[in-house]
Formats: C-alpha cells, sequence, structure tokens
C-alpha cells in the first residue's frame, strides 16, 4: 500500500471552493485502487487544502491521474490554486489498527 | 473527523526498528476512535518513520496519548529517535470516496 501527504495551496478565500471540488463523489477512485482520500482544512493554514491519500500501490496512485474524474476535478481547480504545493509518498509497512 | 500526518525522525539505520514498535496490534486504537493509522517509510528519506492517521476527533487523537499502548511505544522507542520531529493536524471537510 502506498500513502501519500498533500498540501495545496490555494489564492486567498478559496480553499473552501477547492474542498468541494475534491470531494465531490466518485466511484471511478476506488475502482483504480484507492481506500482513503480525505479532504481537510487547517483554520492556522487558510490558504490550503490538505488531503492524505492510501492506494493500493504507488502505480495505482499515478495512473489515476489520467481518470477523467481526476482530470476534470484538476481542471477545475486549476484557476483557484496558488501553485505553491508540497506532496509526500511513502511505502506502507504496516498498521497497529490489523495484524502483520 | 481528524487527520494528522508525521514524520518521525530516528537515528542512523533505526527505521525499521521503530516502524516495527509502532505497527505492533492494538485493540485499544479502534477503541479510542482510530479509524486508520498507517505506517511506512521513504527510501530517499531513510532516517525516517511516516505516519498518517485518521481519527474521530481531535480530542479522541489527543486523549489517546494517554494510552498504555501508546505510551509504551513512545517509551520503547524513544531510545531510537534523532528528535527532528514534523507533525500537522486537520480536520476532515469529506472524501470522494462517499456521499457528503
Amino acid at each position: 500500500m502506498y500513502a501519500t501527504t498533500t498540501r495545496i495551496g490555494v489564492k486567498p478565500g478559496e480553499a473552501a471552493r477547492v474542498a468541494a471540488m475534491l470531494i465531490r463523489r466518485s466511484d471511478a477512485l476506488a475502482a483504480a485502487g484507492c481506500r482513503v482520500y480525505e479532504v481537510g482544512a487547517d483554520p492556522l493554514d487558510p490558504d490550503a487544502v490538505f488531503v492524505v491519500e492510501l492506494w493500493d500501490s504507488e502505480e495505482a496512485h499515478g495512473a489515476a491521474l489520467e481518470l477523467p474524474d481526476v482530470r476534470d476535478a484538476i481542471a477545475a481547480a486549476l484557476p483557484f490554486l496558488s501553485g505553491e504545493n508540497a506532496a509526500h509518498g511513502f511505502d506502507v509497512v504496516g498498521s497497529p489498527l490489523r495484524d502483520a
């Protein structure tokens, strides 16, 4: 499994709009191997939207960027982004919530 | 729901040891409101362990630091940490994987 955490910089006052675009229901994501995709906000960093994702694999995550739902969401959000993004991905080793 | 992403700095060569401590099965976490707790590694940043967590609330996340399982894991890992940690939490707005 592969995890990503992302800070998406947005133009002033646009965080709620961008977050709403990113949480539109998309069953294509789960079908493509997405297990978790949580979108959020931090009152202390209002010009950003935060995302944590879990995917079956790094390859599944990369391939999903070509999904129509994902391409549409990126195109819709682009005018409201500042371009100051930070993303990090890592390979999951395990979880205390399940047996190894 | 509340999300956290953490980079835990570890002493050189100790990432696998620390990760193993953090993924010991703990049913107390789920009972305390933890929905996701994924531990991982990044080959490009070998002196760190990464964690993404989802909790029912920020309060549940904070209260869990007092759980015996969590206190034991912190105490066991402490000698192998570098002290260079970075953590970020945010309030979850929603997910494209479910209806709002």
